[in-house]
């Protein structure tokens, strides 16, 4: 993983015209009826320009993954070891979202494209797969040591997607309405409070031994009571006196 | 869905020559380099015979998904809604598990290939995929009307998964040596103690409102105790008197 921070290159002006082409012509015409010589052609382009930026027709629908990719997996390299792991790939995954929610227009008719196209749907099944293999990588080496650590580490990754994902689709079927980073942000709180450590506390005077009678929870709740309920008791207890 | 229990069709042996065929043919030499042509003049038997098992020469890969997704969507129909659905999901993953375990030498071979090959693994992916989304799809239903309904049932599905395969997968790596079942038991119920509710349990003279004494359990525990630390010794706490 690449620890480097430089700005990455800014998009050239060709590679932007390339896209809206190939949009304009999958809206017009529909994404099987056009080809690449079509899209070059209204682009005014050469061929050879088009595989420059794109290995092939599919790669032209998903422009930014790739730089998503690479900025996640920075990300994720440059966090500092102290920060909770959940919560580093929860941040991590809003990296996804931003890049959607910038431009909403564009991303509610891709949207719309990959429902209709069975061959970008499983093209985008392969970018999702590769983000949640990035956050699992990052959460297997924080995870590293701990009793089930990968099986913690793919759990989380692939809960954090689903999250992250369930947030986004509807955000995309309501055609890009509402605040998609604020139903992503509670989407990912869900996960956190099922997943995460407790959140780093300020050093404390006295030593974990000992903790200050202000530190300890006692929750009482009914034996049949469901986890999550003991989970968000739990929560709540603890957050009391912050 | 079906809720229809009749028993599949028995595989035919021509289905069965075809799988061999082309298995042998893959091992030999290589997937890319053989065709449709070159194993039903294997198996000896005409081309429109194989189209009539399987669409294309990725399916013969996968020759028992789309029985084992039947299976799973017929399993998760006929679920009593008192089961845990949380547990009723873990089960239908097991069923992928059983078929993967059947034919350990079959399944290893296939993994290898499917590692060597892309377009097998975006095949792969897009099975996986249709579990999940079958799974999610049952427990929407369970959780119509919950707050987060459709949140909580994604994710868990979506954790289901991960869960499955990531013993799965490490079972496959072993080349098939160690219990399977085993792995996917233990990975199974890392994810239920995340997020089931709890157990049905045997009517009780009283009535939900006035708790028996010990149906009440009391946990004492650090302010920054993890998470899953709490849920653990909630969970220890209430099996004690069981």
């Amino acid at each position: 993983m690449s620890t480097s921070s430089a700005a990455p290159p800014a998009k050239p002006p060709m590679r932007d015209a390339l896209v809206a082409a190939a949009f304009q012509l999958f809206m017009e015409r529909g994404y099987e009826q056009t080809t690449v010589d079509d899209i070059v052609a209204l682009a005014e382009v050469g061929r050879r320009s088009f595989f420059r930026y794109f290995p092939s027709k599919e790669d032209v629908v998903f422009p930014d993954h790739e730089s998503c990719l690479a900025d996640m997996t920075a990300f994720l390299a440059a966090g500092e070891s102290d920060t909770e792991p959940v919560r580093r790939v929860c941040d991590a995954a809003r990296l996804v979202l931003r890049m959607y929610a910038e431009n909403p227009a564009f991303s509610v008719q891709r949207y719309r494209l990959t429902r209709r196209v069975s061959g970008l749907r499983a093209y985008e099944l392969s970018v999702v797969w590769r983000y949640e293999r990035a956050l699992a990588a990052y959460l297997r080496g924080r995870f590293a040591g701990r009793p089930d650590g990968t099986l913690r580490a793919d759990v989380i990754a692939a809960a954090v997607v689903a999250a992250h994902n369930n947030a986004l689709r509807s955000w995309l079927r309501s055609d890009g309405k509402g605040d998609a980073e604020a139903a992503v942000d509670h989407a990912l709180a869900c996960v956190q409070t099922a997943f995460a450590d407790a959140p780093a506390r300020p050093a404390s005077p006295f030593p974990p031994e000992s903790p200050r009678p202000d530190d300890v929870v006692v929750l009482v709740a009914r034996r049949d009571t469901p986890l999550w309920q003991v989970v968000r008791q739990f929560e709540a207890t603890q957050g009391e006196s912050r």
